[in-house]
């Protein structure tokens, strides 16, 4: 055990865990497509600026979805390049061929395609089954992977949906195969309206049978169980961890969804569990109190309330 | 796994984890003596009793401190009496003897003390080092047991302390074994400023080495851990836990603390993972979100948020 310098949990490690963890940075892209006010792209631009600086690695950086469904992000092409020097990976979400062939342009090297694991939601977000929003994947992937490019699958509603209430394990595990097979590099399991509980999480993970390194998770708060989640998931072996400096975002579809798990929540659990994450704590708080006060509302992280005097 | 009805999260338990939890309910103690404004005695009374509809079979019903100390809960002679026909364990807090006699004419049949881990705290709080704290409280602990009154001791300060820092686990353990010593029936490890992280947890509970039916967990929210805290202390075997409706409260020697683990977030998780604590959610929440309204500000659980549409 070592003594924390004040505003750090004590470490102490927790046998058969993972000794680092990749925090995959969300708050950029699925946050502020959340927000109800539009956030100026240099103010953007200098948000994953300073998440870079406070250790972050992996940066979801925008959406090059259609400005008319995303008007947050309609802004991509002109954020992209003032930050594409950042020496970080920045994945960027394409929905679709002419969203990838916008980011190719831009010169990314990561994207991600967003599809879900229920019919109600591929019919809500995409207005399709789920086999032709799959069907609509295949040639993006497929066409990503020739150019060389990484490709992450976000799965949403790996456990619940709103209009259909519990997903089926089994039905999850289809789709990440489906995913996987077209060629994604790595799968993003959702729980879109964060009702997931720890058993639920275990069960999806042994029930997917996927190597650990191609499966990153992504817990939202709704219930507050987005941290206890993430636990069972490393204790399952996860690595890779979705999270939104300062829990910003939600989801459209989960009216009181209360967003994203927040980094910093997520940083002190592992920090306190020896887990290396790169981060450093303090200035990442600053960045999310900071973000807090352009968007005039206070974070709902508990860590960045805590260590920024925040209430 | 079962379908769940709107509003529970599905069930699909985890092998190796207790069956059923005994959830030490505070809010009506811990969390109201920590409120600016004083609440009625029959709106106590009211919140009690609703507690004990909504399935809560513990509830910490008052303190007798003195009432320069803690005037919120100045009222405990009028509210007892009040509630004490439920059929529910209705403990008390007693900080000295003449706590105790006051608990005891009223005819309480269940007390607690308590206690802290720290030199700091034993100072702060009692002004007293902590070998005089724990002299302190024997004669109670010694005269409510040959009354045949259960005593439960709590401990604060269990893993951080905001003047000492890091607290070493030998130490919380050596105070746990002098409470058990002086007669105590169950102790409630306490993390008052909400620093702990489940390795934190899990090394205390070890080294503890203590039947787990004799100790509860008490987790506070203040950096978002209390849930995969308690999580952790499950695992270990633990079926008490201590939280409060709502997540009321918080502590006077944690500016920003975010109160006490919700009940609804912690009831959201064991429904989840298929543990019986015999609470009725829905009317759990509806009487926080009553509480809520009483006291003029939004509850702090998100479980109670998200179920009642409150934001």
């Amino acid at each position: 055990m070592t003594v924390p310098e004040p505003g750090l949990p004590m470490t102490v490690p927790e046998p058969g865990l993972p000794t680092r963890v990749r925090i995959h940075e969300v708050g950029a892209r699925d946050g502020l497509q959340n927000e109800k006010s539009t956030v100026p792209t240099e103010v953007k631009a200098e948000f994953v600026r300073r998440l870079a600086e406070a250790g972050l690695t992996t940066i979801e950086a925008t959406s090059f979805v259609h400005p008319k469904w995303v008007p947050q992000l309609a802004d991509a092409e002109q954020l992209f390049p003032q930050v594409s020097d950042l020496a970080v990976d920045l994945p960027v979400l394409v929905p679709n061929e002419r969203g990838l062939d916008r980011a190719l342009a831009l010169g990314a090297t990561r994207v991600a395609v967003f599809a879900s694991a229920t019919e109600s939601f591929a019919k809500a977000n995409l207005n399709r089954t789920l086999d032709e929003a799959l069907a609509m994947f295949e040639p993006v992937v497929g066409r990503a992977k020739a150019e060389g490019v990484h490709v992450r699958g976000y799965l949403s509603m790996c456990f619940g949906d709103p209009w259909e209430g519990a997903v089926p394990v089994p039905q999850v595990v289809r789709v990440c195969r489906a995913l996987l097979d077209m060629g994604c590099d790595e799968l993003s399991l959702g729980d879109t309206i964060g009702v997931a509980t720890p058993g639920h999480v275990r069960a999806l993970l042994t029930e997917l049978d996927v190597p650990v390194e191609k499966v990153g998770v992504h817990f939202h708060d709704t219930y507050g169980q987005a941290l206890a989640n993430t636990y069972a998931a490393l204790q399952h072996g996860v690595t890779t961890v979705d999270a939104s400096a300062g829990g910003l975002g939600g989801c459209p579809y989960a009216k009181s969804a209360t967003g994203n798990l927040a980094t910093e929540d997520l940083v002190w659990m592992l920090q306190g569990l020896g887990i290396d994450t790169g981060v450093d704590l303090g200035r990442l708080v600053a960045t999310s109190a900071w973000m807090a006060e352009h968007l005039g509302r206070p974070s709902p992280s508990r860590t960045v309330r805590a260590l920024s005097h925040q209430e």
